[in-house]
């Protein structure tokens, strides 16, 4: 194994050289009683409503300004099972590696998985690893599937929502998405874009202590940005959503970069940010708190539910004039987690 | 969406297109109270010991003569939840395509791993799809992820293991690896030879049932075959593995084509087959009951544990000498799940 500097086709044969590299890089950096057991899986006690969700993150380039695979891999699952209500606990973690890939970036990534699992208080219990030949994958992907209990206080169900409540975002847009995109392009802004991956677990979990059922849904816009999750709300609840531009948090260089390649902001892939649905008598302690948390400094809220244009999303734009956002047709950006 | 006739990089934006595309095959093959919520994840009730087990699969080709990689995707991880000593209950699936993989493809995985779920009795209760450009994954990788309670009579733990314990198969070595192998190599036998992917729950539940804390292991032998993993049982016990070759269930034409491509059968990869290890006074009547299961009717004693050659297999042949049997090093059949 040390003679190695790159991934092999048989770190994925199940056999010795499988075990090596899980000894050397994966039992070491997460060791704990679920996953030294070694077994094809992992035994843990869970008791009542539980949160489950997968995710596979195939972005590209896999180290970028802010994170890289092995971070988002958690952090994106972590989010995922947040946004149910509920407190994340455990993760399994696969990998589909490209032969060739660099040992020591498969060790930098694997360290970062650690790291931010570290960072959510979460377990890496159980995994697979896979090796496809050169060519046949792009260098690394990773599937996190993770699952905690439900808040006690949580209520989140999008059938909740109705006329008034008011619809909050924690941070800024666009963040991760013009990362990547300047990234791959080689660009370069007078203040460096970057990604804003980061878990979200426990300011949701703070959220939930405090205001119970006063929250009605959790969502993070990634894949397909703000305009596509509020267009998928509003079509569930056949209630419209009406927000405006002038509330939205966006940093200066990142709106820029949008102009600069003509993208449209609400249609770019987030990490670090949700939205919240919550009553409207508590929307004003909502965003307080959330302002008041690391993870929610640029907090606003920016628009409500309402009765007129149910299934549409109608924003006022900066100079008053009304506009339909419908959701993203196609691609906008493609492997951006 | 009518108009496409394969996969497009779109699929993966998380947009209208993958709305469409998930509308179109998952939601409605799949529906169920969970996956119908369509939120990022889904909230189950579990209670008590949970397994959970993770599997990218990667096989090509990804249609097979007995299988294609859908089923697999079930049952690989079916049986691994399984293996823990547990019931599954429920999977999350998560889908890499290939952009330019034809949508009845999909169509036809999609189904496939709808009739395996229900095969099993579990249900896809989350899930998620990405697409990369052509050239940077190879048609479709799949991920599951496995839920389920522990059996109240299990008692799997590989620490249990004593001296005189007996190694139960319940079928016939190799096919799965000389299915994908011949598939291949574009070979063609007398008998046509079929994966064995097969969900093993049912079997394993039943002994479970009626021997309870007398099995002491479960271990399905899939990459890097028996071999690999007999090794790794006498490493962790500490104690030696005695085979004898003439008890191993073969089918001919496997054997034949092992033979002709010069490969050891306990080194190929199965699908359908497991290994118990139970305390000998047990061991007969468990075996009876495998050979009466349709799942185990080519069931065998294969051998036992000993404390002689302690962390090592050793075979008796054929013709009764005895050789010591090593784990696979190396690659013998890249991508064979």
């Amino acid at each position: 194994m040390s003679k190695l500097e790159n991934i092999h086709i048989g770190h994925g044969s199940g056999g010795e050289l499988t075990r090596e590299l899980l000894d050397t890089y994966i039992f070491k950096t997460f060791s704990n009683p679920y996953l030294d057991k070694k077994h094809d899986g992992a035994i843990v006690d869970l008791e009542g409503e539980i949160a489950i969700s997968t995710d596979s993150f195939v972005i590209t380039p896999i180290f970028f300004k802010g994170g890289n695979i092995g971070e988002l891999a958690v952090n994106g699952t972590v989010n995922d099972v947040a946004m149910c209500g509920a407190i994340p606990q455990y993760l399994s973690l696969a990998f589909i590696i490209e032969e060739g890939l660099r040992l020591t970036d498969f060790e930098a990534i694997v360290k970062s998985v650690s790291e931010a699992a570290k960072r959510s208080r979460v377990q890496i219990i159980t995994g697979d690893t896979k090796v496809v030949e050169k060519g046949k994958g792009d260098k690394i992907f990773i599937n996190t599937t993770g699952f905690g209990r439900k808040h006690p206080k949580a209520a989140i169900d999008v059938n909740r929502i109705q006329s008034g409540d008011k619809i909050i975002i924690n941070g800024y847009l666009a963040q991760h998405g013009m990362a990547i995109m300047s990234e791959r392009e080689g660009l370069e802004f007078e203040t460096e874009i970057k990604s804003d991956t980061t878990n979200l677990n426990f300011i949701v979990n703070k959220l939930l202590d405090t205001f119970g059922s006063d929250i009605k849904l959790f969502r993070d816009p990634t894949r397909g940005g703000l305009a596509t999750v509020l267009n998928e709300i509003a079509a569930d609840t056949h209630l419209g959503v009406a927000i405006g531009e002038r509330f939205f948090p966006i940093q200066k260089q990142v709106a820029a970069a949008c102009e600069m390649l003509g993208l449209d902001p609400l249609y770019v892939a987030n990490e670090g940010v949700f939205i919240c649905v919550v009553d409207a008598s508590a929307a004003g302690a909502v965003l307080e708190m959330m302002q008041c948390d690391e993870k929610g400094k640029a907090a606003a809220i920016i628009g409500e539910f309402t009765t007129e244009h149910p299934q549409k999303v109608v924003m006022e734009s900066m100079i008053g004039g009304k506009r339909i956002v419908s959701p993203l047709v196609g691609e906008q950006l493609p492997r951006i987690c």
